[in-house]
């Protein structure tokens, strides 16, 4: 059985993981990750691609954003649009200057991976984490499995960035945590074309016939998304029929959606989950290990980053201050941006989404919840503040 | 029978019909009231308490301010509590000055009813209007019923004042209007007791044992209400059980709630109604006759001010400016403040009351939106505008 040691295994070479590994590394914290996956798997896993100011800012902190500043898009501003009007929100005005860069998650992790291996960083790859043991002692255990061998990473601390599905979850003692989970009555078929992008900037789009998102990738690559029933299967939605319904419910006068080849369709339901206690002893869990927020506010990636932010905080203060408090106080920390961010994202899913019939109370109170971002600087700013990211001081 | 003339007929002479009137005079475009009920009816009906800014501007404007800016409770903030934790949204430093005042709507009547009358207005009192006929040509007839006999007042347009249950929409043509109801799962407790306030200004609180609000109404009466379910009953809450729950609900570290004899108490649900037209021909509603909102936000009354001060401005462009624009735009106008007003009553009621169980998601989002409240100017400037009420150039 191979033995490794560490002061903090971390499982999951994700961004939650390897930005945990880095944001360890600079402080002269000693880490190890554990990847279930192929380095080939995780790097071409297409995810997010909204990077908050607080994530960008972290990055360059770390020396890892050359690429990302060279190649990602500086948006400063989303448009909203609501029965065919359009509006938008200017981020840099209502923030003091904070924007947003869009940037694949994918390409995030290949940067992430490049500099931690290059630094000397290690990371198993498939390599499944199997059970984590003893983390209510001083002495925790990460069993694994890596070459059709067993093994045992005995460190400090766990870090448990392993997803939704990973085992930091379920090691949690039940009775320490509750789980909360909320799925909504709509879903979104997601595509991604090889065309340019109709706008510069992001719309978000209700219309009677449901919910609309233009997103990008790059000049060349467009990420369109439109709200389908739960029951919705893809063999009903040909090429054409997409793009007709996208053009429908993004439209506004005067303004035409170009079409390209999809090269990847898919539909995903819409949820929100989250656990109200991120740690017991020596495991602490990050990113979607801990929660999951519908994709409408672009959330997911940056929560996960804010996290490990407050997680290595909680570690120097360990290590090098000879202070636990930050490390016993790590949920509650984190919970707070948690909190917030399910509220946006829940206010934006259903301020944009179809969900009484169009005209009904609910759409009533929508839109006048759409008019009311027109004639309000204060409703504006709550939107744009959320949507760029509040700054950690904030919560303070 | 008898036959009366005006220019403007208004049925109902509680705040929308009174300050129609005087509004119209202020012009020189004859009205005349009619009331159902008796003046000393009128005169004594508790209800809402709290002038937005905009109710007290235009009171001051046509003169009828005097007893409300001497004797009324100028308040320049509003308590929220959540949890026993307790924050306070300053009006005047997050909306420019403006402010709130709390004068009962019955003084309100009061004073425009001398005005209206010391001026030689007319008011039929205890006459019921039965129908309203020929709204759809140039010549309507309200016709009514005064002193055992019937009668007709022959007008050029109908102002139904008349509230939730009075004629004015009920005959709206079916085909021209929708209704919405939105009955709460929960209803208000309420009581007016002679003892000092026990706050200088409103709490609004959330706790697990469901909503609480202390109002006032004098500096020796105060107004509080507290949630109960639907199906409660007034003999199941002696004075001592309520005056127990207001104080466990509304209370905060080094606070304590002053008791004092309730001298009326009563269960009244929550609910929100509105409809989407309030004109029909030369017959339009106003006030409670096309819209109820719940209490939580303070809005019955300053909805039903600003809705006859749209409609004021429409008979104006009519007789003086040769301009039916404003008349005919009359609904679009006011609704755009009434939709606003649907949805910022909404948000402080499901802000506030126990909906969920506590813990719950649906908690955690309150609870979420409550911390926001604290660290987003942003935010508290939202709930503050509302509160005080969005000036008329907002939604120009």
């Amino acid at each position: 059985m191979k033995i490794v040691k560490t002061q903090v295994g971390i499982i999951g070479a994700g961004p939650a993981g390897l930005t945990l590994a880095l944001l360890l590394r600079k402080h002269g914290i000693e880490a190890i990750i554990l990847e279930n996956r192929s380095r080939e798997y995780v790097q071409s896993r297409v995810r997010a691609g909204l990077l908050e100011q607080n994530t960008v800012d972290i990055y360059k902190d770390l020396g890892v954003a050359d690429r990302l500043l060279r190649e990602g898009l500086v948006h400063h501003g989303v448009y909203l649009s609501f029965d065919g009007q359009r509006t938008r929100i200017p981020f840099g005005e209502l923030t003091g200057g904070r924007n947003i860069t869009i940037y694949g998650q994918q390409e995030v992790v290949k940067d992430l991976t490049d500099v931690w291996l290059a630094g000397g960083g290690q990371i198993y790859f498939e390599t499944p984490a199997l059970k984590i043991e003893n983390f209510e002692t001083n002495n925790p255990e990460i069993h694994f499995e890596h070459g059709g061998e067993t093994g045992v990473l005995k460190c400090d601390f766990v870090a448990a960035c392993d997803g939704f599905h990973g085992i930091g979850r379920k090691t949690l003692p039940p009775d320490t945590y509750r789980e909360y989970t909320v799925t909504y009555p709509f879903s979104w078929l997601g595509i991604l074309a090889h065309v340019a992008p109709s706008t510069e900037e992001l719309i978000y789009a209700y219309h009677e016939r449901g919910f609309a998102l233009h997103s990008l990738r790059s000049d060349k690559i467009s990420r369109l998304y439109i709200q389908v029933d739960n029951t919705e299967h893809i063999d009903n939605w040909p090429d054409d029929r997409i793009w007709e319904e996208l053009s429908i419910r993004l439209g506004t006068e005067g303004w035409t959606l170009k079409t390209g080849p999809i090269f990847e369709k898919g539909i995903t339901p819409m949820r929100s989950f989250f656990t109200d206690n991120m740690q017991a002893g020596r495991l602490f869990l990050a990113g979607d290990a801990a929660h999951i927020v519908p994709p409408t506010g672009g959330k997911g990636l940056n929560l996960a980053v804010a996290d490990v932010k407050h997680l290595a905080d909680g570690f120097v203060g360990y290590y090098q201050k000879n202070s636990a408090k930050a490390l016993d106080n790590y949920s509650a920390t984190a919970l707070k941006r948690i909190w917030r961010a399910q509220d946006f994202s829940n206010f934006m899913t259903t301020l944009f989404h179809k969900q009484d019939q169009h005209g009904s109370f609910q759409y009533q109170l929508q839109k006048a919840k759409f008019d009311y971002i027109k004639l309000s600087k204060a409703y504006a700013t709550t939107i744009a503040e959320n949507y760029v990211g509040l700054p950690f001081e904030a919560f303070e």
